[in-house]
């Protein structure tokens, strides 16, 4: 295997020394839905459309848009015929990557005879560039089970360009695909999409499949109810050392995953986006509402709490993209200059913001710039700024006489724990047959369809199988003057039952300590059947 | 319950939701060591002496110093009469407190008649203050097996002066306490021993007896071969997004768990403080070798890897011990000029290793005082100043042509993730059987014993159980003149087993990838027996 791109090498080998952990998730085989235990046929749905301007998505996927969402149904037979089948990853690493892998893999092995697999690695420019290593049996073992995404490596690369069309279609026809499957996120599948229509139209053989993964949880709909989705994503809500901000990496776009944990933990506050959004809130109300809570448990004796927020959280307050949308523009037409003159070209209401911003952040405001010379609003630490923004208000406060408490805030970024981490009982099972599924649907001919796997709140032998049109996830959004498909991002939703309920308890846990420890995952015992909370609220449990 | 004293309330009450590991965890009935089952007595060893200084302990400890340890032996009896029992956590918390009471707890139910106990609430705090709760079954009941020491909390005070003596003999004379257990680190245990003389200097009915309790590990002897100490303390080797530096909290005097995090996670480099003392290492020199990696990885096409190093860090290295007392030398003899001429006041050793410090370091070093007018080292944060030096170094390196990489590290602090977990089964049994020993060996009137458990490699069946006289731990420092008993702190022996094992593999370890994921900790099924890499080495094992 090469690493002239740079990425990780295979190092899982028969002689890799595991933990005892590991090692026991290795020798777990897996249950199957009952629809993929036996013989299935697959049942065309209806004629499908789109998420919206149907019309733009018709033009833009001439020879896909339309096509039926299917599903998996008992009985009937697919041709026995042996198949090339090449699966990639794309995007930041996921709990459950390896076992659609390992999915798609002993899909080959019990159901066709003398198919191969092979896997591109470091993500989509491994097909361009047509690097790859083939699949067996040995390989795979390795990985059943186990986190992270080193069995093949991932990548952020699109496939976008005429040229790196091109690249593709050879890459698939040396190697003589039958089909693809992309796992990965919106984009990703997104531009599985485009590669289905890109070698239906020139009359290729080879079909794509897509398969949802996303740490964030902001590929859903209802027959995608959960994606390659950390259920299991845990702190430990029990330190009680002053007050802990903590902000949660995986939710720069959507805030799934601070609602998941609130539900998991019962935090002292947790920052919703989609709400700060909705209200139209600004950095000074949100500020102000931590600064009144942490001033009334002061008076209750606790001088100390828990607040979660996503990490995205500037992109949720109006203001603040006002703000950032007039610094790039003023930065575009030349330097500013020491004195502050500059800040006359502000909107009164930027200005404002600007001057209670702490000067840590008002100075990466104005220094960091990315290649397009605009702010990089991913860098700054928001919770660090929410700390120093509060402790200016609790020294005024103090002033006033009306807290009497000592405050230190202690920020903590969560990241990569949360896509590093063996995947869950559930997160195994789950993703195991969205591989199995995804197979099913290349070796039955279909292409552009997403694997979905539903009625997760069942046992894995009641759950669904099919696969949705990705076409019909689809809108449009307008860029540079021309029209992208994109799935849209799902967002919290503020009328759904897991929001409901975080609002609905968020005043107790904010005065009272309601914190509740999931522990460390379980993968035996009588806690390893657990799925998450804002699923199970979604498939309407009552608590 | 009072929060006057402005700790943590008690919140786990019968109506308090848990989670499912949670719960899962509360109803699991824990096995005890075979002499702990039935019937017992308390045999005396040999007479005892001290760790260091006999003489000088003698005079300190008159009326303890030389009595003997003590083992439990299967058969006999204990006089059948109700004791008044109090507790006491003392320091920081650790998964396990909680079992040590409910140890506690039982044996008064199942070997006692009519007793009654008593937690102590904020530590020591807690008993010059009579600040207690009565502590019930359904109390207790909430925190079988749960982590964190919010069951009465914990607190840092010390009983060292006469009126602190006195405060603590009127609330154990008004509750008229037959015994009061002290669960702490060393310190803590050093203080047991003191208010155990000093409650039989008084003629006074309170037996006082110690458990070990410590995160990192330090208090270790061949009695008390392991501490309330995660077995389990584990994160995840599998990120491979350039360089990650960890520095872990629990570990300011000692490596061991930077060890046990090597042992179990083989990261490319750890950084070993009684090594780096040991040969006299420079911060230059650990830089360098941790440079000479990171090339060498880069050449091997891995720009990436993982660093563990020990919170103390700085203290090992003996040339910013120099640095640190001449800048409090300095500093205590007036201001510092900005133009620099006071750097003459240290010695050129000095001096060069101030030049090489990065900026944020040398105002740290500067500028932070503690009360005293001192440098407070434990304020600078070690993993962020390797960073920056490694990151001059090759940008050096770069300019020669000899790194062709970026380098970027990101840097972890791992603090009170490690202490705030669940006890894994390990921690549960050791500190359930610690807590049962501690009450027998007041049953008995012992005092001024620690509660020590041992062949922990064998089945929870075959542990050993008794007291070993903490006088015997116990060497003198003269500080201000006066001698001062302590427990010496157990350091890494680089002659032991589990160094020696690390130092046989890191070599591989830094330029291959062999990271191992140690999971999370498990409750059932077969890898929830384990026992932590430094225990098993030191028992034996070969790998």
């Amino acid at each position: 295997m090469s690493t002239a791109n740079g990425n990780t090498k295979h190092d899982r080998s028969p002689s890799a020394v595991y933990s005892e952990v590991q090692s026991s998730r290795l020798q777990v085989s897996l249950p199957l839905p009952s629809v993929l235990k036996s013989s299935f046929s697959v049942v065309d749905g209806p004629k499908s459309s789109a998420a919206g301007n149907p019309d733009q998505i018709g033009k833009l996927f001439p020879n896909l848009f339309g096509q039926p969402s299917v599903s998996l149904k008992a009985g009937g037979s697919l041709p026995d015929k042996s198949l090339k089948i090449g699966v990639v990853l794309s995007g930041g690493q996921a709990p459950g990557g390896h076992n659609v892998i390992t999915g798609i893999f002993d899909y080959l092995q019990t159901r066709t005879h003398g198919s191969t697999m092979y896997g591109f690695r470091g993500g989509p420019a491994g097909i361009m560039k047509c690097k790859y290593v083939k699949l067996t049996g040995e390989f795979v073992y390795h990985y059943r089970n186990q986190g992270g995404f080193d069995m093949i490596c991932s990548g952020r690369d699109k496939i976008e360009t005429p040229e790196q069309f091109k690249a593709a279609q050879e890459t698939v026809k040396k190697l003589d695909l039958d089909g693809l499957v992309v796992i990965g996120g919106d984009d990703s599948n997104t531009n599985a999409c485009l590669l289905a229509e890109n070698f239906r139209a020139n009359n290729m053989k080879t079909r794509v499949i897509g398969c949802p993964k996303t740490i964030d949880g902001d590929l859903k709909c209802k027959e995608v109810p959960i994606n390659i989705f950390r259920n299991d994503w845990k702190f430990n809500g029990r330190c009680t050392i002053h007050w802990k901000i903590l902000s949660l990496l995986m939710g720069r776009a959507a805030s799934h995953i601070t609602l998941e944990c609130a539900l998991q933990t019962h935090p002292n506050i947790a920052i919703i986006g989609e709400e700060v959004a909705a209200q139209k809130q600004t950095l000074k109300s949100v500020t102000d509402y931590i600064t009144n809570i942490i001033c009334k448990r002061a008076e209750a004796g606790y001088n100390y709490g828990i607040i979660l927020i996503p990490e995205g959280l500037i992109d949720f307050i109006p203001e603040m993209q006002s703000l950032i949308g007039e610094l790039n523009e003023i930065l575009a037409h030349g330097p500013i200059d020491k004195e502050g003159a500059w800040k006359k070209k502000l909107r009164s209401q930027s200005h404002e913001l600007f001057e209670i911003l702490p000067k840590a952040i008002q100075e990466q405001l104005l220094l960091e710039r990315d290649p397009h010379g605009n702010v990089q609003v991913a860098k700054i630490e928001t919770e660090k700024m929410l700390i120093q923004m509060v402790e200016a208000k609790l020294d005024n406060r103090k002033k006033e006489g009306k807290y009497k408490r000592d405050f230190k805030g202690q920020p903590h970024f969560f990241g990569y724990e949360g896509r590093c981490g063996l995947p869950s009982k559930f997160d195994s099972n789950y993703c195991y047959a969205l591989g199995f599924c995804a197979a099913a649907l290349l070796h039955s001919g279909k292409t552009g369809l997403i694997s979905s796997v539903g009625n997760l709140g069942a046992p894995v032998e009641d759950w669904t199988v099919g696969g949705t049109a990705l076409t019909s996830l689809m809108d449009v959004e307008r860029r540079h003057g021309k029209f992208k498909p994109v799935i849209k991002k799902a967002m919290v939703e503020l009328e759904g039952a897991p929001f409901k309920r975080f609002a609905s308890m968020r005043g107790d846990w904010s005065l009272k300590n309601r914190y509740i420890n999931p522990g460390p995952v379980q993968f035996a015992g009588p806690s390893a059947d657990i799925i998450n909370h804002t699923l199970r609220l979604e498939l309407g449990a009552k608590a």
